[in-house]
């Protein structure tokens, strides 16, 4: 099993980025289950035969669709570990515990956070959302908690950009804000947030007597991999009195490397930041973590007491770190195993490589859509996302939607690459995020040279 | 790797249960993360060393702590595949979405929810109920998801029993409802929701011009195992217009046993229900699900929008079944391929067996204890759930707490057996939750040897 595992991440070159799957493999995913047990040999030929060639794609070289990390094989023995020794962090005493206490440490130290700050792990950026912005809303009014939104007076309002993930209007509409609580701040000509536009719709809502809580920073958009201003927005939190937390689900990782943590400069003065290991981090799906400055809030928002919870001095009660207390979940999985192993095996030097090698393909990419006249770059590429579109000559912009949106169904189906699309100022374009130590140069040249032909393809076909 | 593993989990009964960390352990994994990689071989070394060893216990047959599964050889299997493949089901087509709804539709069957209804598979069951409980506050009142809960009139108030699980009332608090919107409704002898107790409950609420939208059932408490009536709430909350909720994180599996299935009657007739399968379903850490019957009222209450999730007919975002409109999280580790082995592996008449041999050994537990005289059992044993407590002989009811807490301690840090702890009616009892296949009758009268002898060691000196 491991060498037909193993096998298969070092020869996935050779193997088509995505394959659709045909309709047998889906009628077959969907028979009863056997009464009788099959025996271990025989689901694991069920497992060869019909799900593992039908893999997403972003364990390939040339997959750069949304934001997704490739995985290591070390990575793959560290879920095995974690499912042989079936942890279940929840309070109770192990090394596991230890473990996730010194990955958080780790953490708050690559990301300029103080010694006293506390941390979780969740299954991803959403959930770490999630946690920092209700220890948010509940450090406003300490009655959110007790006796809910509808008990406070003053609707809490927050801000974010046009351009920040659905996760954070996802998180509001969760904790009971409602999505129309976050208002959608424009941005400014590379994708950063306005602020002035900003400091107008808080005087606004004031105005209106509502009660603005919090402002959510972007350190590398989802879209175009900008950085909002973490600096400037810092300060305005600090001087209207709002929390200030930052989703930085992959532009985190800059911060390890001199030459790009410039870029999100201020993220260290956050009361909060989200961010995902299952990306830069090097490790499996699904690992996020948040950091939360103020550490007693964060307790205070998620503690809860039981009588089967109660800690005791000595024995399996008698723990250190209370992950439990700290975000949704009271079972959770041994999330810190793959972090823990992956920075000790490629050390952070080499974490810092990876990073910075993205960026630069992401910036040579670039270079090149610029040199050529039929394709045209849709937005800056100060990190590790390229959106471009391909406009041929004398196309409306409702053709070149459309076109754009075939072209990457079609490089997606042929199993050259896996790129995916977004909408920017109102057009389709297609969107490369490079998030894959086993991407190389001409990784990216042949995804080009496939939105070229297909591109000229599809508009001769009149499309 | 494997062999290390495999073995350790063949030879766990020669193992101690539990074994506290000694200092130089906990020292040794507070150092920093290395600037240069040590290399997998170092970082296996390391693991063997400081991690493997201080497991929590609960793959041990002595394990009885909380409700923890206790993992199979399978399920270690199960995390190395998922690993490797690295998948993550926000929405794109592959073989592990696919896997993912099946293992749903089989859930959907077990549980006797239609095939209309919808599911989604959590990291466990505080995430399953927080997302039934979301589902249940949206459905009351569409302007929650957009403008909030301070935005609708009335203040929503949901009803539970006083043992139901305390991630019930943590759902309400993320949700913006507050804590002490969760009525906490008194129960009767057998630990059951006193139904005439939530009739008035309402009945107040509504004199008080509150709105009442949820009552939540348990199936199987974590302090008894008691199960609420579960057909008559439905009842209730049919005719009060309430949704109606269930937590079974356990209970459900009742379902499988038509031996047992009588207990959780008028679980199929929930509105939603939330359970786990890294306790009874075989397999590892972390694996929950919610079904919801009105599977639109799901998608309404998750669905977001946003340029670069946008679906398209064909290639990668072609999906059939979009989990990340169906829970909190848009990155999603491949949760179900774990059931999807462990089901075709052992088939349901094994995991059945396993279910029902619980069953039987809390059933002989208990009436061991009842034989004791030194022993009293503090609740009924509907389940797998046993409490009782070490009496002696003319001890107060204040040093009995003190004395079977110490009790406990000193078991645990023996490394005979992991029981825990609970309180149950202002005392505090010993508690096995049995939920573990390698469990043996012999190992569990060691454990009640061991409570006789250490209750009176402890008593000796003077408690």
């Amino acid at each position: 099993m491991i060498d037909v595992l193993v096998d298969g991440l070092r020869d996935v070159r050779e193997q088509p980025a995505w394959t659709p799957m045909p309709e047998e493999v889906k009628a077959r995913l969907r028979s009863p289950p056997p009464r009788e047990g099959l025996g271990l040999e025989a689901v694991w030929a069920e497992l060869q035969r019909w799900v593992l060639p039908y893999r997403l794609g972003n364990v390939h070289p040339r997959f750069w669709a949304r934001v997704m990390g490739t995985g290591t094989a070390t990575g793959a023995l560290a879920g095995l570990v974690a499912a042989a020794m079936n942890n279940n962090l929840s309070g109770l005493e192990s090394s596991a515990v230890h473990v996730e206490a010194q990955v958080i440490e780790w953490l708050k130290g690559l990301m300029g956070f103080p010694a006293s700050a506390s941390g979780l792990l969740t299954s991803g950026c959403s959930l770490a959302n999630l946690v920092g912005l209700e220890v948010a809303r509940d450090s406003v009014d300490g009655g959110v908690k007790a006796e809910g939104l509808q008990s406070v007076p003053g609707r809490l309002v927050g801000y974010a950009s046009e351009e920040a993930h659905s996760s954070v209007a996802r998180a509001f509409t969760v904790l009971g804000l409602g999505n129309g609580s976050l208002r959608r701040i424009p941005v400014d000509a590379e994708f950063r947030m306005d602020l002035g536009a900003l400091e107008r719709a808080i005087d606004a809502d004031l105005r209106a007597g509502l009660r603005p809580f919090c402002v959510v920073g972007s350190a590398g958009t989802v879209n175009t991999g900008s950085t909002d201003p973490l600096e400037t927005l810092a300060e305005i939190a600090r001087e209207r009195r709002l929390v200030f937390h930052v989703d930085a689900a992959f532009g985190a990782w800059a911060k390890l490397s001199p030459r790009l943590a410039g870029q999100v400069r201020g993220l260290e003065r956050a009361d909060s930041i989200a961010f995902d290991l299952h990306k830069w981090g090097a490790v499996p799906y699904g690992v996020g973590c948040v950091l939360v400055r103020d550490a007693e809030a964060h307790r205070r928002a998620f503690q809860a007491s039981a009588g089967y919870l109660a800690p005791y001095p000595r024995g399996v009660s008698a723990v250190e770190y209370a992950g439990h207390e700290l975000g949704p979940e009271l079972s959770r999985p041994f999330r810190a195993l793959g972090p823990w192993m992956a920075f000790q095996e490629h050390g952070l030097d080499r974490l810092r490589e990876a990073v910075e090698k993205n960026v630069e393909q992401a910036g040579r990419v670039a270079a090149r859509i610029r040199r050529e006249a039929e394709l045209e770059l849709t937005a800056p590429v100060p990190l590790n996302v390229v959106t471009f579109r391909y406009r041929g000559r004398e196309l409306s912009d409702g053709q070149l939607d459309a076109l754009n949106a075939e072209v990457v169904m079609r490089i997606q189906e042929s199993g050259v690459a896996v790129p995916s699309t977004t909408r920017l100022r109102g057009h389709t374009v297609v969107r490369l995020a490079i998030v894959n130590h086993r991407s190389l140069d001409e990784d990216l040249d042949l995804l080009v040279d496939a939105v070229l032909e297909t591109g000229r393809a599809v508009a001769r076909e009149g499309g």
